[in-house]
């Protein structure tokens, strides 16, 4: 598991005082980032012309944030098929199980040439394995 | 159903020249937004301290969407329960069937003061009713 | 003189329920993609390997703007030099002169190959006189 | 001075693989909530009903910034009038001098009831004296 932390700004902000939905992608994405760069050789996927791309999201929106708040994101590995991956992100309340967020990203390695999904074998699936 | 265009620029784009994953939600938003003043009374809404809130977003990025390129955001109500409804959206390239994303976005409407959701019942169940 | 409308949302706005001042930046940069497509042939920009850059932005915020405010951005050329110009955008609630934010925008195009700024004359100057 | 680090991610850029004109704000604001929540007693602002709003933003543009960069954003009070002060903030790479944006950002303190700006004086005053 891999955790980040983000402390709520007025930007973050929407009309209620609120972090507004679309946001929560934001550092739900940030926090990707910042495990893949611990685990993965990212400079050799682009070498390889490989590419992380989302294909489905659910998000479940459980608590509004609001300014000050730091919210820690957890991101794992929650499951790995052939041909996609399940990455299972959570944002906490720093410091508590008080949940804000929770979402399954569902993801796929694409070839950049020809645009399709590689199988998730070898190296790469041992990479994300480490994760479980 | 509700259409509202929106035309890619430069700043929606990401790493890959692709809209961003978290730039899709403030579309989806916009939509309903625009779909919502249309059908609904929301300056009652307000004086009646009444919210519509998001508790889940599960969205599927079809086909990556680029520069220049047109989008059309089809929005009406799928599903309406006692307490929680669901919209249906739906981003394809203008003028076509080619899907781009789509999105099932679960919401509650809920009172400002006690922040607890309300029944959809009455005019207000009426009103989304038209959208189906 | 070029005009767009941008109707705020509850996703525009920040801590204070004003539209946040970064998203100011979109709103001209949406103006600014509007204006130039309308008056310029960009698919010849690509071809040639033209990109337009900003080098500076000096913006006034002079009256927060909030829920469903209709804005309306005006988009001229207020000077044109040997290598660069400078774009005056001015943001108003529709239909009045109230003024929200105006912003002087300096830019260049580029030559992508290079990363250099090119002499604005010929067809180029022309085109963007044509704003004056 | 007051220094915060920001990493370039995929979702910062735009078109051109460069981060956008606009997120620069947002690295600015975040730089500036930083650098305020060390020297200020911002509880105190709420309770008084202080408000910092920014009327003024002259940025500029000097080298691109690309994925992975780790940007320095370096906050510091350049002047301070009766009633505005000027904040100096400066993007460079880390650990280098190599500018890539910076920005003067002028400011008023406002009173909420009255939405005036009140004059910088006594400890507010020596407060921001202490960036100098």
């Amino acid at each position: 598991m891999n955790c980040v932390e983000i402390k709520v700004r007025g930007y973050h902000l929407d009309l209620y005082g609120h972090v507004n939905n679309a946001r929560y992608l934001e550092f739900l994405e940030e926090a990707r980032w910042a495990a893949f760069e611990d685990r993965f050789d990212l400079k050799e996927w682009q070498q390889r012309g490989l590419s992380f791309f989302v294909v489905n999201i659910n998000i479940s929106y459980r608590r509004p944030a609001t300014l000050g708040e730091i919210l820690e994101i957890r991101t794992k590995l929650s499951h790995i098929g052939n041909k996609s991956g399940v990455l299972r992100q959570e944002i906490v309340l720093k410091g508590t199980d008080t949940a804000v967020t929770d979402a399954d990203v569902t993801f796929v390695i694409a070839d950049a040439r020809t645009g399709k999904a590689i199988p998730l074998e070898g190296t790469l699936r041992s990479e994300f394995e480490a994760f479980l």
